[in-house]
């Protein structure tokens, strides 16, 4: 396949004026033009996305940060990511941060010596100043976290999320309700996927539903890990009789819950958020608040991919629905 | 924290010099060996693993290619490659392949062209020559697929873990069984995972057990599409009394098979293969064979970072045992 530099050389012009040529930007002398076009024609070459990419770019890489790939949600995100950034000519890069070290201060110097083209960051650790984030200048797109005003943000509507995920339940008549929250990595940078939380709690007290927040630490991928959390909860909350959590932490809860006789949904309605493939498939169907997660990885792919080719890109948060599953876990 | 070059521009010698003394290998001159190791306490310099990698490597780089990150057990790989991978000090590339497009072809000349320091090859798709693999003559190592005698090997016993699927279900008493296969990539290059199949069914006659292969695609990470397979199988084989299939699979299968009102693991008993977490966190809880993921990755890391690095490596195939974890699907 014809390349940029190949109709350069063929027309005997810089990289540079074919660009000018291809992108219709920049002043071209016709003849030339000519010239150019007629290479165009004679090696059969295609200006299409992929080789655009492949001349704006640096290196090629564009690395995405996540607390662990292992995790269903990371795993499915990095996995559209990958894909469409491969369709736009970018090789993946992957780092798991476990949310314990400061991975994100060499991706970004790594950034600044374009050993990287642009950073996708879909984890943060200690690095709470957003000032550090926004002061690289360089391609950055953060996923559910806020790490300043230069920087896009993509997220789902996590408030809507928390509202269906809090009506689900109180329409199935629950009066004392749990829901399982992740740590808060630090209070200066807001992360949207705690807002669910946030807004859960706020609807069960506007309908005087008894609500307590059970706090995990980021574990490791094991079922007995959530097999542990999920027994401890039982224990200590032998009452609650709905709980909102991720789709690994539900489904534990459900596998506890019914191996000590409880019944699903009569004694205990669950609600799972994430929208992960293995919390389709039990039994009874888990009623389940689904993440956008390709549309998720392909904004964040999109808006980097712009950044890196010099294109306008709004800095906004960009939020996609959530969509409720309803499944046999909760009642009407 | 000093650098080999620092050191070696400290004792005004090459870095060659620096590496022979450190390495302990080659010739050097005892006052230039004083001179080096004296630049070494005065900068502190710490010859780490990360270091020497640093200073034998190319780019830093190593490309994990599977069929899909999104899939468990490949996510869990992948994770723990990455991790092995970083504590070594290099960064992780991926690519999916989707078994679709040749997309080996383009990280073998990433290979060639030095924009990869090695590949993990956990998929392959259409270059079925595993001369091509061999010829490059570059750091490849091979998950689950013999690509030649001088590319290194890592699977789990497949077929020890096909052997226990087997009389797990033989014991609990099963006379019709179903196993659910992949398909095969092309005859030329073996595939150790495919071996399990063989190992069962082989089992199943020997014991006089009724033995079906249901073949599956690869498919998409959706519950819908697990969903589908298990009806479609339930529908098509109804007097199936047990089944052997990956962890996702027999998640559908219990699911679908419990919704009709089939007992598990009275009329129906199930054994997954793969041991990835979600299929842990099943009522009842599903018996599973589980591959050591995070040895094999582990082993794979060891051997391609050897290899980079020119160490001595042994060709030839190394195998994980898997383990058994009996749970409620199966009997006895």
């Amino acid at each position: 396949m014809a390349t940029i530099q190949d109709v350069a050389k063929h027309a005997h012009v810089g990289v540079g004026t074919v660009s000018r040529v291809l992108n219709g930007k920049g002043y071209v002398k016709e003849t030339t033009r000519q010239k150019i076009e007629a290479s165009i024609e004679a090696l059969n070459y295609t200006p299409n996305e992929m080789a655009r990419n492949l001349f704006f770019r640096k290196c090629g890489i564009v690395a995405v940060i996540v607390p662990e790939v292992s995790h269903p949600f990371f795993a499915q995100f990095v996995s559209a990511a990958e894909k469409f950034l491969c369709e736009k000519g970018f090789q993946t890069m992957i780092c798991n941060t476990y949310y314990e070290e400061n991975y994100e201060q060499r991706y970004l110097e790594m950034l600044k010596r374009q050993k990287v083209d642009g950073i996708i960051f879909g984890s943060h650790t200690v690095l709470n100043q957003s000032s550090q984030y926004e002061n690289a200048n360089r391609p950055i797109v953060a996923l559910d976290r806020d790490l300043g005003k230069n920087i896009p943000c993509v997220s789902a509507d996590h408030e809507g999320g928390g509202l269906m995920a809090a009506e689900a339940l109180i329409r199935s008549g629950c009066k004392n309700v749990c829901q399982f929250t992740g740590f808060e990595v630090d209070k200066e940078i807001s992360m949207p996927f705690n807002l669910r939380h946030k807004v859960f709690e706020e609807h069960m007290k506007a309908h005087n539903v008894a609500c307590r927040s059970v706090y995990t630490r980021w574990g490791s991928m094991e079922a007995e890990y959530y097999q542990e959390l999920a027994e401890d909860f039982l224990r200590d909350y032998p009452d609650a009789d709905g709980v909102f959590g991720t789709d690994m932490m539900i489904m534990a809860v459900l596998q506890s819950a019914m191996a000590q006789g409880k019944r699903v949904p009569q004694d205990l309605k669950l609600v799972a958020y994430d929208g992960t493939c293995g919390a389709g498939l039990t039994y009874p169907r888990i009623t389940r608040i689904e993440q956008p997660i390709t549309e998720l990885a392909k904004e964040s792919v999109r808006l980097v991919v712009d950044l890196i080719n010099g294109q306008p890109v709004e800095f906004k948060k960009t939020q996609f629905q959530v969509r409720l599953q309803p499944g046999d876990t909760t009642l009407g």
